[in-house]
């Protein structure tokens, strides 16, 4: 007897997060084991509203997976949905009750920390209850900062966004003779990884971006000034996460963000880059301007890296396919060996709730930029440009 | 006797202004009447500082000048110098002597309204004492708005830029199953061109974008709201222009903007998005976000539009091809029949310091959105993807 699979997407977008989706459907179809390919309409809030999408028939077509890869953001739609912790709670019964209803014997998360949270749980709840489901995370997150894994599906093709953007603002803040500062504001709540992937908009010609700020170091203004002061260019270019703070840490943007915070309680940054715009403008009275990248970093599917979007289609190939094996409870990962990139997969309770911040090696001992070795671990990742089928001049993406 | 000809770029950045540097180029070798091509480092800053660079040199190889084509902002570096009023002033002699100097017989300015109004004071200067240096204006601008030509170069490649990422910011601002509000804020402090052509990010599949607003109706706060309220989908995606004005003249984010201006006097604005995002939040209670385009609009040459750098090299061909053939006090434009345009040249004086506002059949009745006729105007500007050649997943600018 056949089974159907689900697979569901969850947390903020990427633009390299449909290609694995389409790597699930891929696997599912080459498996041969499998009935219907459901899809979750908006993560586990459509299984909770049984509302489901029948991918089978919507991606039979290549032509049609092939503008799903290239579709930028959650195709299912997304939730913010953290499962209850009480594992006795009725959500999960009533979860899996939909799922057993709807034949369903395989289960892919496509998700961020918050989504890995909900594969754990959900799979320790099938264990505890003897029921034959299995639970497998799929990693994606423009942040990178989940655990184990080399790299998070879609890091790539934001690095690859923020790095030809940061290239292209500097060259243009450049043109005019006279003394100016820029500061690009890059995402990032706690680690810097989005903020370091600028330092690929340096060549031999362009040194831009001049400094590179983390919010795994503390950030002092004064010191900032003074980098500023120091920088050997009529044109100097900043690049900083979203999320720096004082060493007392507290968020340099603090005063801008007014306290709004996210469902899970996390802080609503904004306007980083605007409060030292104007410090800058204020202590050195040069010309000075501040962008934010803001959700372009995430959703810029016009510029996506062909490595991100083919390794992106092969951990949610993996991902099915290791359900359908068997597995449960695992969270699929990169393991790099050279330029090469292999799928493992690894026990999820090990991985959900854990934020990899970049590390030491990877940060200069000044705190204001970042070092060769991050280079050599980034360049890889945005390398080649993914193939854009384009109608009237504008890039063709679809739609449930 | 062979002369040589001097070529400067002048007023902010775009994607083509470079392309239009590359047909002058082009032009003048292809005349075959000329020496040297001497590029104006600055602008006009570079003939008064006689700061040039031998283009006849740098750019002797067709793989130089494609890279050209493709580097966004002013190579030769730019400048916001307006010249005196009275043409008597001694600046205008030393402008002339230096020119003459180098054997300078053919000068071409490219730029926007500010450098149309260079060109035309230097060609009447030279006409007024008998002096035999050939000026002509090759227009570049990404607001479009300069008088007489059908369209601007730079314009349709910012175009693309913004109809593509408002379409991706759309889709990703549809994901959560719960009422939202994005706000773009495109650039134009008096001409909604820019603001008008996001309408390109819509399809069968995509209403987005749900309202538009431009500098050309004034801009009620209370009827945003409704306009808001009325749109049937729940996330309501808008796009306004950073010069929006309410019906007395004032500025929307006159507040935020705190009085800086430019050297021409200009207000600086910014924040239109930002006020609007926080009224909308105190007054609907809905999620909501502004992001800013910022200068990414004007200099993001991964996405140029193949249709605005041909015609963008075209015309710098023509102006320099006009110039040696002993045209002056003139600028280029296009003129267009069906989907194909012709380059012609006109009076200066006619064109300088003149304005083109979005015309009336181009905004609905409502002044919340603008018509197919405009859509019909802009489809054309924005078409095909222009070669963009890359290294190590990165596009390769050059540097002067």
């Amino acid at each position: 007897m056949k089974y159907n699979i689900a697979v569901g997407q969850s947390g903020g977008p990427t633009a390299a997060i449909n290609a694995t989706l389409c790597g699930v459907i891929e696997g599912a179809l080459q498996s041969g084991n499998i009935d219907k390919i459901l899809g979750c309409v908006n993560g586990i809030e459509g299984v909770l509203n049984e509302n489901f999408a029948d991918l089978s028939q919507l991606f039979a077509s290549e032509e049609k997976r092939k503008l799903l890869k290239q579709t930028p953001a959650a195709f299912l739609g997304s939730c913010r949905k953290r499962l209850p912790q009480d594992l006795n709670d009725a959500e999960y019964k009533k979860i899996i009750d939909v799922l057993q209803k709807n034949n369903v014997k395989y289960f892919v998360y496509i998700g961020g920390n918050d989504s890995m949270d909900t594969v754990d749980k959900l799979s320790r709840y099938a264990k505890e209850n003897n029921i034959d489901i299995n639970f497998v995370g799929a990693p994606k997150t423009i942040d990178n900062d989940l655990a184990v894994t080399d790299f998070c599906p879609g890091f790539g093709s934001a690095a690859k966004y923020i790095a030809t953007t940061v290239r292209e603002l500097a060259i243009d803040a450049a043109v005019y003779s006279s003394k100016s500062v820029l500061i690009v504001e890059a995402m990032g709540r706690n680690a810097g990884w989005l903020t370091a992937a600028s330092a690929l908009a340096r060549t031999e010609e362009f040194s831009a971006p001049h400094l590179i700020y983390v919010p795994e170091r503390a950030f002092s203004i004064d010191k900032f000034i003074e980098d500023i002061k120091n920088v050997d260019s009529h044109s100097v270019v900043v690049v900083v996460s979203e999320g720096v703070k004082d060493e007392n840490g507290t968020y340099i943007c603090e005063g801008a963000s007014s306290g709004v915070t996210d469902v899970f309680g996390h802080k609503m940054l904004s306007g980083t880059g605007k409060v030292l715009e104007n410090i800058v403008r204020e202590r050195l009275g040069v010309k000075v301007r501040s962008v934010e990248l803001n959700t372009c970093q995430r959703c810029a599917s016009h510029i996506r890296s062909e490595v991100d979007i083919q390794t992106s289609v092969q951990i949610g190939k993996e991902a099915a396919l290791s359900a359908i094996e068997g597995k449960t409870g695992v969270m699929m990962y990169f393991e790099r060996t050279g330029d090469s990139f292999k799928v493992k997969s690894q026990d999820i309770s090990l991985i959900a709730n854990e934020e990899k911040m970049l590390c030491d090696e990877f940060i200069n001992k000044e705190g204001n930029n970042i070092t060769d070795k991050f280079i050599e671990y980034v360049k890889p990742l945005i390398k080649g440009e993914a193939e854009l089928i384009c109608r009237d001049g504008m890039p063709v993406y679809i739609k449930l």
